[in-house]
């Protein structure tokens, strides 16, 4: 990605701070991080930071530790790198008060609140004292709407997904287990030039597809019940996200009204999003389909999340604290019907929200397939 | 595991409390979740959370939301599965007040400043008013020393990528790319019966080995570079953790002589580690070898952490904060020497304590050969 890219997010939250009073920002959270600076570390733990940021009027700083200076100087875009010679505890007073910081927005739904404890003792003490005020999903409201760039990495991603789940399935086969599907498509994302997978995909066969977030296991697959592939790959830094359901041989009939209500459900919804609709709107639709089908409670999560460089980010498609949907939003529609004990069956689309509504992002063609 | 490993655990916890003054514990930090419960979920992010736990002297209770009830009620063991109708926000002091709690202790280096304001809000509105207290790695303290079904678990990781990264090494050669290896890598952990990876596998060679945190790439190996290999896989929860520098062909003699050194910092550290010595002794002595050889700016890391729920844990073999090394710890003895845009070296082995001193988990023979 160009500089420029990097320099008007940063501007456009530099715009944010003027409007509001901390002068500085701190940002500790990693796509935050990484959208901002272009800085691709990641963190092994949340006690493990990697690096953040400090931005101010003047000045763009990422301070990191001496086990990242060498990628984060090859890395970063606009910013100065600062190596940490202690702890960030001890250190970070120091740093914050040389670069003439008063008050300072910290991003309150990732730091912990230990970490805030003893930086605040530490800020509280210097002289200026130095304050520290809550940063809330500012730079989050930032990545909700995408700009050509990460569209761009976005379609790829959901390019490269979609052919390696069509891929995926026209070679299922009866007996073969969900963690081998599992390993297959690692191996085809990674053969595809993925950075990695987005997330460990979801193979879920039988009563196992009754599990929203079934892990792989040694089950094999059978004819006639369902089988949940939930798969993504990041490229880029970009994460897709897509999910089909299919049947190997004839579905049951309970199966094949489930299906097909779930995919009724999707079509609802789609047909639901458009710049300027409240978020929780192509939720209720898809909800109120599944409903009159007589699967109400086997609905057990939202419609679906925004995505970008987090698999699950704002905005959420979900009946709680709805925000207008925007030009230019990427969202997962994906709803699902799931029979404990039994299985289920869920389907999932991303698409990119234009002026005319949502442009599909994902291409695989299976839809309720049948296999021999 | 059997029910004994974790109502003892949870009889620990409770003591604990009752020598504090908060009534109930919530436990949030996914391996804590898993030690006292035997919930296996992860967290796909800080802010989605698959579950918490509730402990107080009369209950165990594990909080989750629809997603992940099936999992929970197949999974713990000696908790009940409350399954969340709405927001954790909204409903968590709903909870709280129904199992009697006045006084809540949450870890404070995992629950997040702003989910805690939140929290608190609420908490302080309920009649009677609850009162959040911190918990300072309380749990995080009693996972430090093993039990005998960890070092089992411990023991079983540490064989099964020794013998992934003996079979590794034994087939490198000049030509391969880092993506590649780390791929066999993978693909060996699979095959081996490995839970995952315990995170993602180090291979760098060349200039890319002075970085300690390297992310593998396309470069292909040569000879007489360094080649580190840094990799883990989980079993039944346990993480195991193991480094190798290696040449294919002779290493030129600054390397040679740097492998050496490495070597001996560690062996001279491994001497240094009992029951009852401070933790910033052996990393001390590792760190005079590579000083006493001119390399003192180039250990640019701490020499070792303990291993088990998560790769990265108490104790910390560091110069920062020590505590006195106790028998049944689990750590990991890494030196390294990094000279950036050269190349750098790493050897890590893993220990379990003993009255004896360590011994070595982590069984691969190569050091320093030399494969032509």
């Amino acid at each position: 990605m160009d500089e420029s890219v990097f320099s008007r997010r940063v501007a456009a939250l530099r715009q944010i701070l003027v409007r509001e009073s901390p002068d500085t920002a701190w940002i500790i959270q990693p796509e935050n991080r990484r959208y901002l600076s272009g800085f691709r570390a990641e963190d092994s733990q949340l006690i493990e930071s990697s690096g953040s940021l400090l931005i101010n009027d003047l000045l763009c700083l990422l301070i990191t530790d001496s086990r990242y200076t060498s990628e984060a100087e090859k890395e970063v875009i606009g910013f100065e790198v600062h190596t940490l010679k202690e702890d960030l505890q001890n250190e970070f007073a120091k740093v914050v008060h040389h670069i003439g910081t008063r008050e300072l927005a910290f991003e309150e739904d990732y730091l912990t609140w230990g970490l805030h404890r003893q930086l605040a003792e530490n800020l509280k003490k210097s002289s200026p004292p130095v304050l520290l005020t809550p940063l809330n999903n500012v730079v989050e409201q930032m990545r909700e709407v995408k700009d050509d760039s990460e569209i761009k990495a976005l379609e790829t991603s959901a390019d490269l997904i979609s052919t390696i789940l069509d891929h995926t399935i026209s070679r299922l086969a009866p007996g073969v287990t969900e963690k081998e599907v599992a390993w297959q498509i690692a191996g085809l994302a990674r053969d595809g030039g993925a950075e990695g997978l987005a997330f460990p995909p979801i193979v879920a066969s039988g009563p196992n597809s009754a599990l929203p977030h079934a892990v792989p296991t040694d089950r094999k697959l059978r004819k006639k019940e369902p089988i949940v592939l939930d798969v993504g790959v990041k490229y880029n830094g970009y994460c897709s996200d897509m999910t089909r359901t299919i049947f190997l041989g004839k579905p049951a009939p309970d199966f094949k009204n489930i299906y097909e209500t779930v995919r009724e459900a999707q079509l609802a919804a789609l047909r639901a999003i458009r710049p300027g609709e409240d978020s929780d709107y192509p939720d209720a639709i898809a909800r109120q389909v599944i409903k009159d089908a007589g699967f109400g409670d086997y609905f057990v999560h939202s419609l679906g999340h925004g995505v970008g460089l987090a698999t699950h980010e704002r905005p959420r498609l979900s009946p709680k604290k709805p925000v207008k949907l925007k030009k230019r939003m990427v969202v997962t529609v994906e709803p699902g019907i799931y029979i404990p004990g039994k299985g289920g069956v869920r389907i999932e689309e991303m698409v990119v929200i234009e002026d005319s509504g949502p442009r599909i992002l994902t291409k695989t063609p299976h839809f309720g397939d049948l296999i021999s």
